[in-house]
């Protein structure tokens, strides 16, 4: 726990894209071993993604196109904050434009990272729950599929090789587990 | 299930750096919706992460820095593929440079995804059992702490700030799942 952290000599932007930004960095660990890492800095580091709950054991996942995997994929809805919000805000207007639902309880799960080796990334997981329907236009290329599941048969969820994304399998046994204490 | 994927009508690479790559992709959905992507298509696609198990109840973690979110997190033994490997060979180099053990019953639980709309990106979640004692070195600027976690207080180490990585989350739950039924 009291690591020093390396030292940071030097960052640049080497590579833009519309999208992406990469940066170069020099560092210097505490044994005194210098390394030059490279690390996504863009898109937005920070986004929400919820965990709608219909009621006690269904929830609402959709189905996606993932353009990096060529996939369509059941996932949750999620996405970046947009001006100012802050992340009840951001977690109830994605759920609202991809899943047709607001939320009147929200509760902040946890703060997950992606790949922290050479990305920045977070995104707040977020339980939903005492959904109402109400949408709102978001900027999907197609209506995205609501896809009821029930936590009791998450294991057989897990299993299908379109749930492939850590984030959302993370995001559904944290929630499983948090659901099962409050009852018992 | 019998959704018509978009059908990619370009793509090509707009920025590069030493470790990154980033391709543009033009893609027509089957309503006729024509959109512009970006994903980030290096670094290595595929690569492989350890679930070490010392006995029924410890795993072994490690403390390693994430330049990315430029903090210390407890993690688990991963990296890519290297020359051929297949994720036998993979997940026990790995467990050997990383955590010092190999391991004689390696099991693969889950290929996972880390955010398929802009990366291609898998990893290979493997469980790891039977370890022994062996070291092979790595190319870390430092050596990485071991630290042993009960399995049955994952809640308390998923509470913590320094645990953040979603595919690990996600593979620490399913082992304790897949544990939980094999003793039940």
């Amino acid at each position: 726990m009291d690591e020093q952290k390396p030292r940071i000599l030097d960052t640049r932007l080497v590579a833009q894209s519309r999208l992406f930004g990469i940066e170069e960095m020099h560092l210097r660990f505490s044994n005194g071993e210098e390394r030059t890492y490279e690390r996504l800095c863009t898109p937005p580091l920070a986004g929400v993604m919820c965990v709608p709950m219909l009621d006690q054991d269904t929830v609402l996942l959709i189905r996606e196109y993932g353009a990096g995997v060529e996939e369509y994929l059941l996932t949750l809805p999620k996405g970046a904050y947009e001006h100012g919000e802050d992340w009840r805000e951001a977690a109830n207007r994605e759920l609202k434009e991809e899943a047709g639902h607001g939320a009147r309880k929200l509760t902040f799960l946890k703060r997950m990272s992606l790949s922290p080796g050479y990305m920045g990334h977070h995104i707040g997981v977020v339980l939903a729950e005492e959904l109402y329907e109400e949408s709102l236009p978001g900027d999907e290329p197609e209506p995205l599929e609501v896809v009821p599941w029930k936590l009791s048969e998450l294991d057989r969820l897990i299993e299908r090789d379109d749930v492939t994304e850590a984030r959302v399998i993370a995001a559904l046994y944290m929630t499983q587990r948090i659901l099962d204490q409050r009852h018992s």
